[in-house]
């Protein structure tokens, strides 16, 4: 396998030094103005992946078709920052990423805001922040939300989330359209129909449709038309039964992203068309007013807009058994190995012609045996102290995830837009660490 | 099962009220006064675990026995100030580590430098920090420690790690003494050697002796004699072959603590006591004189002091499929079940004369399907948003692996000493969210 087979995505390149560019820019460049452990993320991709996004949607659905970036996969200000400017909405799950999107001065009611345990004061902090939607994941917060709405005397907006009972095949820890999901209510239990003929009695509320949300990591539009099949047979149903007239649809999320050069690639903008001819047709066919039509991406956002650095700190070659790199991150900056297994291509970033001639388990710096990036990798078998190595597709769920386990500063976050850096989350210092110790 | 059978530790009681009771106090009473989720830790627990392994290893080998904490288990500023107060050394991993150390006034000549990655960084604040000890992971460092060491004109002691090479049937994420361990030098490929020849050979450390890991949640007392029984026939051999005396051997930690009603109790006194038997008896027979032993429990000491209260959001049944009951908290403050799916014993607060009756899934807020508590606990079936659930034995790897997963802030940790609370960790703010972002 030569490194230049690796390159999945188009931001990386190999300069004639034989050092892996990102965004334009020789890594080891990045790493000696920066530092390691670096996440580096390229805003021009984030930017791109937005526009694919908006215009399937416009070209798909016109006026009807939004775009709403599900920001847990990577929450800080600027992120929000340039939400806004793309003129994307946002999926928000919790208080803390509402107020990091008002504090970027995002606009409030171009949020949806998920959770399946939204508290009182949640709600509370939401509506007087005039969050633009809740997604309905249960009965007890649809009735804490009618009563705190009537206290404040506001009518939030609201969409519920159903389970259409499709397991995507997915791995079961992403896999969220199944019957039995801690999200949402399942159609063929009738969790559905109840929770929304409650919503039909609720003053203090305006219901508004229904959201649905069927994996994460898909490739295909089969399992996107089965789940829309589902959702607009059952708005039928809730037109026909109850009266009431869903006037959005919100499909979830779940584009898949290229962790590895084995994965496959997939065309999202002509996935949406797909889609959107199907759910266009099926409106006509049984006489259903087209309503709004949202996806809600993350990963497929911003992961491939990620990479990280890390340096080598020790080659632990033993013999008949395995090779360790040791780098200065690992599972408290990028949990995904350790969590999911998940795979992830490494580069030597200094040394992208020479041979992955020695397998090797890329390995973090945290006291646990665990912490893997990421095994049988082909690292050159000089590799040794000092070198950098880079992890792709770092974008999503690295740095919102990350944690101070053993006591690890969480890295800094850099931005490259047209061949510029800037910091967009600073790295935490070692008085961060104990901000919050008596 | 009784919920009076799940009692794991003596710190948990029922009171009159049928309320838990966790180091004396009614845990609806702290979840009153702090909130959820809160971790809450058992001050005098930690200080008798402290005092059982101390007054364990005095009487095994006087005053050649050395109990060290290994702080990665829970680490922030009260638990170093608690360690100096009962006069323990530290285990630290990370240059973080050792500030938090340093800024609770634990003396750092008894801290032990741990980690498979010292950067040049790292161990120049160690040295100049006058950290005591360097447990020696790789030939880099090792070599790096005596250049830094040399230009500071300082002579730091070291004790170099050496995977014995047993398998201790633990999972694999947490056996660290196989031949394969990405930690330390293993004797019979013959790395121990060659790293023991370059100790020798360097001017600018002191070399100490050997150290050794060999996993966690161990019951028995034989793992640890079958690697007291490699380590002191290695120190023979290096004394005999390379003509050197270790004076210190660490034998590691990994004494097993109860999650379940169903794990083992050990008793680690009379467990030490039979190890420091052994040692002693070989080392006569072999006409080797005693060196320091230490031993360094991490998880042994914290982990049952921890209990973490949340409060329920919704109660989610789905009939012929499974129930949820969702809590305020969840991966983001315990990745335990999400990372290894390890157990726990987890309680209703509030209804502990109550029957277990209905099985449920105890999930927390993130938006994750993996974001699991716990699976296929009993819980009383008439349990409701607002009752307060406890899970046990949270004290080791809770706070300390904690993120920021959803945005979510770290919970507060209030320690519990002779029946009064105080805050040891302060919750995060919402300002401490985006304290980074620009």
């Amino acid at each position: 396998m030569s490194y230049k087979d690796m390159l999945i995505c188009k931001n990386l390149q190999i300069n004639d030094k034989g050092h892996l560019c990102f965004a334009g820019i020789d890594t080891l460049e990045l790493a000696k103005q920066y530092g390691t452990p670096t996440y580096f993320m390229d805003e021009d991709r984030i930017r791109e992946m937005c526009n694919i996004y908006k215009s399937a949607l416009e070209d798909a659905f016109k006026e009807k078709g939004r775009a709403i970036y599900a920001s847990k996969a990577a929450s800080f200000k600027q992120m929000y920052r340039i939400m806004k400017e793309e003129d994307m909405f946002c999926d928000v799950v919790s208080v803390g990423e509402i107020y990091t999107a008002i504090k970027a001065e995002f606009p409030p009611e171009k949020l949806y805001f998920h959770s399946n345990n939204k508290t009182d004061y949640d709600i509370e902090f939401a509506i007087k922040n005039n969050v633009g939607f809740f997604v309905i994941d249960n009965t007890e917060e649809l009735l804490a939300i009618d009563r705190i709405a009537e206290k404040l005397n506001k009518q939030p907006q609201i969409i519920i989330r159903v389970t259409p009972g499709i397991d995507t095949h997915t791995f079961e820890a992403v896999a969220t359209g199944k019957v039995d999901s801690k999200f949402g209510f399942a159609i063929e239990t009738g969790a559905a129909d109840e929770i929304t003929k409650l919503a039909l009695s609720l003053k203090n509320i305006k219901f508004m449709g229904f959201h649905c949300h069927v994996g994460s990591q898909l490739f295909d539009s089969d399992v996107y038309i089965r789940s829309a099949e589902i959702m607009l047979n059952y708005i039928i149903h809730v037109r026909d039964d109850f009266g009431f007239s869903a006037s959005m649809l919100d499909l979830g999320g779940g584009y898949g992203v290229r962790y590895l050069e084995t994965d496959p690639t997939i065309d999202i903008y002509e996935n949406i068309i797909t889609v959107g001819k199907y759910v266009k047709d099926f409106c006509e066919k049984n006489n259903l007013e087209l309503m709004q039509i949202s996806f809600e991406p993350g990963r497929s956002i911003v992961a491939d807009a990620g990479l990280t650095l890390y340096t080598v700190g020790n080659v632990k070659k033993i013999p008949g058994f395995i090779n360790y790199v040791s780098c200065d991150g690992g599972m408290a900056d990028n949990v995904r190995f350790a969590m999911y297994e998940a795979p992830y291509t490494v580069l030597p970033a200094g040394d992208m012609l020479k041979n992955g001639d020695m397998k090797s388990s890329i390995v973090g710096r945290c006291c646990e045996s665990g912490d893997v990036i990421q095994p049988d990798v082909l690292m050159p078998s000089d590799i040794k102290r000092g070198d950098i190595v880079a992890v792709c597709t770092t974008g999503a769920y690295n740095y919102s995830m990350a944690s101070n386990y053993n006591r690890l500063p969480k890295p800094q976050v850099v931005m490259i837009r047209n061949g510029k850096t800037y910091v967009a989350v600073k790295g935490e210092t070692l008085d961060d660490l104990i901000d919050c110790d008596i």
